[in-house]
């Protein structure tokens, strides 16, 4: 199947886009009653209105990880409908995270536009991830159920890990990059793997999934998570700034350890050689970015690292063999699994581009 | 009874030191289970150890809050030891709000000392209080009891109110001082209130209290809270820098509003014309700022505060005595409420400056 067909086959469910419309109410909702001036705040970072609160016409974007728990629902053979204070949750965990990760990288852009924290300063911007945080739990609390509350203790699980991982993260700009072996670049994953796994896992919870099906799900959503990660740093070097939203290379001008980089150096060849001069450079000029992401390239960095991206992926989908849930589910979050990665290893183009806005 | 024999009141009860001991481990052991850079900045903003990870041999400071919640499960006959996790909770859900707020207020000192985000960069301030929001709620959610997960519900109100009152008293740095109204500040003294009433709320929950023994106790802490801000306010100004650990009138200098400056300027009479127009400077210099201190005291808003927190402090006596406890144990908990609102009333000398340092 192609990325189009695969996009088609994952947003030709009604059940689905009538699910996701709630979530994108609930968010709103909940937004509203916070004080008025985190509302603002919030509904610039979600994209709904402009720095002044003037509304966009905008949704909060793609909002991948609620997809991936309405349709984690819908695989247990729940009404995706089930999973939305769910999936609400895990937008809100997110977003926090974007909200507080930003400030740290001092990521001045988001989703192409300023960062909350530029625009309202870091005080609000923290404290407006806050209250994210507060309001995610509340929201599974306020459901006032078992899987409710079984929801809100993995969400609680995936707060503490993610936040593991943004340390690990920020632990790695202290080493030299020659000295970070891959074991450590996986534990600064958890940045991201945890939400996914836990927004799959979440699902089918809401969905009343037993353990074997929730935990196989789970195992599905973390090994997607590395895929993307990974991906996600191939895309920072080599992908088109107009789809990601961000500067071309930010992580290797700012010397990140991201897993090319590291790959690349523990090749035993010449543009590896090269590449470690390169790198030590404290501020590197555009033209020497450029020529850094050529050698990781040459040193067969970019190429082990999407090798290694598809073969998360390929365990993801093997996760999801295991999980008992009917044919026609699995296939539609295979699809998903799919257009998630493969909106990441390579620049979109066409109506792929158009298609992964589903997504 | 004077200070310092309600300082030897509270303190006498060696079933409230052995909790407090325990509170003190479990705060060590939790910390120690973060990412070891967290762990680092988290022992250094407890006083545990210095900047540098070198133990300081001092313990985590008052407690103060802790203090309540075990004293609130003792009060309704239960062992203190009871509420020892409620307590945790709600000391590192404290302390989150210090290392934030220190950020969002540019406050370079706590305790004395550098305020952890001077040391380790906002950055890291910000990930450890995310990470003590995180590990309050699993603190509690690992009691595995239906008590244990009312406090997990009573804190997260208490979370999303604390953050609804920073909102309003970072949005109160926008507004005018002379159009501040007095409903406006107790709206922002939720960042403090909230935290009190829930410290004392979840220590009942703990100890198995009735609903309206809880309702009470949690009445009484919001008026000690109301009592304590303001009290906190008027420190600011009139109290000893070797004492509070901070800068002599920070506040001032920073034209924020607190209540003896609004109550001052509502009053009718020349030293309040006067203030108002020295309100106006932008940056006041160290005489400024004394010459305002003075006009505050003339125009009576040192003296209105000060009858303002003692109404407020009465109110939370008289919950106390709505609530169904033991006599013994209410005598106990008057002791510590005016031992609070006292210790921060005036600026305390010999006997009972050592023994302000029990709570």
């Amino acid at each position: 199947m192609s990325l189009a067909q695969q996009s088609r086959f994952v947003s030709e469910d009604a059940r689905l886009d009538a699910a996701r419309h709630s979530v994108e109410c609930m968010l709103r909702d909940v937004v509203d009653g916070l004080h008025p001036d985190l509302a603002r705040l919030c509904g610039y970072h979600f994209g709904w209105s402009d720095a002044d609160g003037a509304p966009t016409g905008d949704g909060a974007g793609k909002l991948l990880r609620a997809t991936l728990t309405l349709m984690s629902a819908g695989a247990v053979s729940a009404e995706p409908t089930t999973a939305v204070p769910g999936a609400v949750a895990v937008e809100m965990i997110h977003n926090f995270s974007l909200l507080h990760d930003d400030i740290m990288d001092a990521d001045a852009l988001r989703r192409g536009r300023p960062a909350a924290w530029v625009v309202y300063g870091t005080g609000m911007a923290t404290l407006a991830g806050d209250a994210l945080i507060a309001t995610a739990f509340r929201t599974l609390r306020s459901m006032n159920s078992r899987p409710g509350l079984d929801s809100a203790d993995l969400l609680l699980v995936a707060l503490h890990q993610m936040i593991d991982g943004q340390a690990a993260d920020l632990a790695l700009e202290q080493v030299p990059v020659r000295e970070v072996d891959v074991s450590h670049y996986l534990r600064a994953c958890a940045k991201t793997t945890a939400l996914l796994e836990t927004a799959t896992a979440i699902g089918a919870v809401l969905g009343g999934a037993r353990t074997t099906t929730v935990d196989a799900l789970r195992e599905a959503g973390r090994h997607l998570g590395l895929s993307w990660q990974i991906a996600n740093d191939v895309e920072d070097i080599w992908g088109d700034p107009a789809l990601t939203g961000k500067p071309a290379r930010s992580d290797l001008g700012r010397a990140k350890k991201t897993i090319p980089v590291i790959l690349a150096l523990r090749a035993d060849n010449a543009a590896a050689a090269e590449l470690a001069a390169l790198l030590d450079q404290p501020e590197p000029t555009g033209d020497q970015v450029q020529a850094q992401a050529d050698l990781i390239e040459r040193a067969g960095g970019r190429e082990q690292a999407e090798v290694l991206s598809g073969r998360y992926l390929e365990m993801a989908l093997g996760k999801l063999g295991e999980a008992d849930v009917p044919e026609i589910e699995r296939d539609r979050l295979i699809a998903l699994f799919r257009l998630v990665a493969g909106h990441h290893v390579r620049p979109l183009a066409g109506d792929a581009r158009a298609s992964a806005r589903v997504v």
